[in-house]
C-alpha cells in the first residue's frame, strides 16, 4: 500500500535529522529511511498471525486516507515516521502497522482501538496506548522502554542515589524476599502501567533499611515529594496495587512529556489547565521550579489541584507558537491558567518584580485560580469589556493578565 | 530559488513532529511548514544587507546542488529543515541563507565559511559556527541560546544551587563590583565562547562568598569538577580569559550533546575516542556514569585523556545503529575505544560480572588504552589473525572484547 508515496518520497530519508557529511570520520551516522516497505496494512485476514508474530505489534488507528492534498502528505508523512521507526528497531522484533478506522473498523473494535490517531502496543495479553508526539526519535525512545523490563531491581547503595534522583517520575518501589508470589503480583501490577510509571524492587536489606521498606511493603513516590505514601496492607495483590497507582497518578505537580503529552493535556481539571513554565536549565527557571515544587508539596492532599510543568527546551519547536499563543515571554519563568477548548488564557503578572514571587503568593494566586475568581473568562470579548478594558481593575488587582483579547502585536 | 523542491514538498509539514489532532483541545500545536519560501538564496549582491538588516544571519555553506536524485532530495530537506526553522522564529529578527561554495565562492571566502555542511551564525561582529544535528528542534534550541545575553547573572542562594547543579557543562563565574571594565571584559570574552560554554557573574558579596570568589576573581569549572580552576591574575583582560578557555576547553569527560555532536566528534584524541555509554535515567547507567566522575576527577591533569561520554537516550535514533557498528548492547553502560576513521572499535568486556569495574579498574584500562596496549588494530582482518581470532590470547588478558571482524549476527 504504501508504494504510491514511497515512489514520491524514497530518498526523503534523514526526515528527523539531516545530516551532510563533509569529511570521512565514522560513527555518528544517522539512518536514512532506505525506502523498503515495512508497516503493514492491517486487515482482519492478517492482524491475528501479525499479534502471533512479534513481541510488539504497534498498530496506528487512524483516520481514511483524506482527499484534500495537504492533509494527504501530512498523512504520507506519518506513515514515513512510522517507516523509519521500524527501520531503525528493525532487529528488534517489534511489528508496525496502520488500521484504517472506515475500512478496518471490525478489526479497530476486536482489537479495542478507541482514539483515532493514536498509536496502540500490543506486548503479551496488554495494550499500551501512545498519546505523544509521533516524532521518530520519541517513538523509538518509547518503543525501547516498552521493552525493557518493567521492574528495574535496586541492590546497593549507588542505585538507591539514583532512585532518589528520579524525582520527576511516579515511582513505585516494593522490598520483597525474592521471586515469590508477592514479588510476583507487584511485577504484573508493573505492567500495566508500563512505561509510564516506574516500578523498582529490591530484594536488598540494607537497601530496604535506607528506604524505610517493610518486608513485602509498597511505597509510592509522587513526583517532587520527598516523602513517598505507603500503600496500606501488606502483603498487597495485584488490584490492590492497581487500584491504588490508578487513584493516585495524577500528580499535584507533573513534568510535560513527549512521549504523553497528548494524554496529559486531555486530562484537564474542569477544561483548564494551571500551567509553569520553567526552564530548569536556567537559574530563574531553576528557583520558580522550586518555589513550585514547596507549593505542591503543601498541597499534596488537595485532589483540586494539578499543575502541568512545561520545560521549554524540551519543545523547541512549540516555544514560539506558546509565546504568540498565550503572548508571553518564555526567557522568563510564567505561571498560568489555560482554557483547553480555545487556549484562551490568564497568566499571574510577574513582570514588574525582580523577585519571583514567594511560595505563599503564589498559593494565594492558586487558591483565586481555584476559587474561581481568577479566570479566563472575565473579560472575554463583551462591548462592555473591550471599552473598559484598561480600567479593569479586578486583574490588576489580583496580579492577573489577560493575555487573550490582548492587541498587542507580535511581529 | 526554493520554488522548485516547494511546490514538490509544500505540505509535507510537520516534518519533524507529526501530530493527527482528534479532538477539540487546543494549546500543544506543532507548527506546520506553511509553504512560504524565508531562506534566501545569498550571493554578492544582497550579502551585505542581509548582514546589517538581522540582528543574527545563519548562513548555510553547502555543496552545489547534487545531480543525484537520492542527494537532491536530502539537500531539499535540508532547506525544508531551514525553512520551518526560519518560520518558527520568525518575529525573532533571524535571516536565513543558502551559501554554494562553488557558485558563491567568493562571498564565502569574504565571510569567512570553511567548513562545508557548517552553519554559521553572524551576531554583530561575531561569527558561531553550528557543527550539530540538523533538525529543526536542535537548531531552534541552538538560535533561542544564542539570542540569551551571554553572561548570566547569578544573584541569591537558589541561584547558586542552579550554577551549582550544572555539572554538565563548562561553567566560568566571575564575581565583580558592578558593570565596571573588568566585566565588560568577562562580557567581551564570554560572547566568542556563546553558547557552548557558560558565563556566570554575580555582584553579591554573599554568592561570591559561598562560592570563595575574591573581587576581580574568575574561576573555571571543568564538566563534572568540584572544584574550579582559578584563572591566573587578577583583574583579567579579555585576551586572559579566552585564552585560558582555549586552552582548557577539552574536558577529561564530556558529554556528547546534538547542538555541536559532530564538532566533538572531529576533536579526537589521535584518531581515536574513549566513549562510554551511559544511560543516567537508569540506575546501572548512573552508577557507570558515577564511577566515570572519580576516574576522570583523578586524572583531571592528563592532557591525553578526554572520554566522551554518550547517553543513549539523547540519540534515540542513533541507538540501533551504535548497537549494529559496535556490536553492542546499549540496555548495559558500555566503555570502548573507537577509531574515527573507520569506526572500528574495542569494548571492556563486563558481560561477566554482576558488578560494574571500580574506578580503580576502569584506570588501569585506560592506562592499558593510553599506553596502545589495549587498540583497535591489533586483530584487524589479517590472514593470521583471522585464523587464530579465537586463540588471541591478548583480548582475554585485558579484559577487552573487539568488536569489528566478529561474525556474529545481529539480525
Amino acid at each position: 500500500m504504501q508504494q504510491i508515496w514511497l515512489s514520491l518520497l524514497s530518498g526523503l530519508c534523514l526526515c528527523l535529522c539531516l545530516v551532510f557529511f563533509c569529511d570521512a570520520e565514522e560513527g555518528l551516522e544517522f539512518p536514512n529511511f532506505d525506502g523498503k516497505d515495512r508497516v503493514l496494512d492491517v486487515n482482519e485476514r492478517n492482524y491475528k498471525k501479525a499479534l502471533k508474530r512479534y513481541d510488539l505489534l504497534c498498530l496506528f488507528y487512524h483516520e481514511p486516507l483524506p482527499t484534500n492534498k495537504g492533509l494527504q502528505k501530512q498523512f504520507q508523512m506519518t506513515e514515513l515516521v512510522l517507516e523509519l521507526t521500524a527501520q531503525v528497531l528493525e532487529n528488534r522484533d517489534i511489528g508496525f502497522g496502520m488500521v484504517d478506522s472506515h475500512k478496518d473498523a471490525k478489526v479497530a473494535k476486536k482489537l479495542g482501538l478507541e482514539e483515532v490517531g493514536s498509536l496502540y502496543v500490543f506486548k503479551d495479553d496488554r495494550v499500551i496506548e501512545f498519546d505523544g508526539q509521533l516524532s521518530a526519535d520519541t517513538l523509538v525512545e518509547f518503543l525501547l522502554d516498552v521493552l525493557e523490563d518493567p521492574v528495574e531491581m535496586i541492590n546497593n547503595a549507588m542505585e538507591v542515589r539514583a532512585f532518589e534522583r528520579m524525582e520527576e517520575d511516579i515511582r513505585l518501589i516494593g522490598y520483597f524476599k525474592g521471586e515469590d508470589s508477592y514479588f510476583r503480583a507487584f511485577q504484573e501490577a508493573s505492567e500495566r502501567f508500563q512505561p509510564y510509571i516506574k516500578f523498582f524492587a529490591t530484594f536488598d536489606k540494607s537497601v530496604a533499611k535506607h528506604l524505610s521498606l517493610k518486608m513485602n511493603e509498597v511505597d509510592f513516590y509522587e513526583p517532587f515529594m520527598e516523602e513517598p505514601a505507603v500503600l496500606p496492607g501488606r502483603p498487597l495483590s495485584e488490584m490492590d496495587i492497581v487500584e491504588f497507582v490508578t487513584q493516585h497518578r495524577r500528580a499535584t505537580l507533573r513534568k510535560l512529556r513527549a512521549e504523553n503529552m497528548f494524554e496529559t493535556w486531555e486530562d484537564d481539571m474542569d477544561g483548564i489547565h494551571i500551567v509553569a513554565f520553567a526552564e530548569e536549565e536556567d537559574p530563574d527557571g531553576y528557583e520558580f521550579l522550586e518555589i513550585l515544587k514547596d507549593v505542591a508539596r503543601d498541597n499534596t492532599n488537595n485532589p483540586e489541584l494539578s499543575i502541568v510543568w512545561i520545560d521549554p527546551d524540551d519543545f523547541p519547536l512549540l516555544t514560539t507558537y506558546w509565546e504568540k499563543t498565550f503572548k508571553l515571554d518564555l526567557f522568563r519563568p510564567q505561571i498560568g491558567i489555560v482554557n483547553v477548548t480555545d487556549a484562551d488564557s490568564v497568566w499571574l503578572d510577574m513582570s514588574n518584580d525582580e523577585d519571583l514571587p514567594t511560595a505563599e503568593e503564589l498559593e494565594d494566586w492558586i487558591e483565586d485560580v481555584l476559587s474561581g475568581r481568577v479566570n479566563t473568562e472575565d473579560d472575554d470579548e463583551s462591548p462592555d469589556n473591550q471599552e473598559s478594558e484598561d480600567s479593569n481593575d479586578m486583574d490588576d488587582d489580583d496580579g492577573s493578565h489577560d493575555r487573550d483579547d490582548d492587541d498587542e502585536s507580535d511581529e
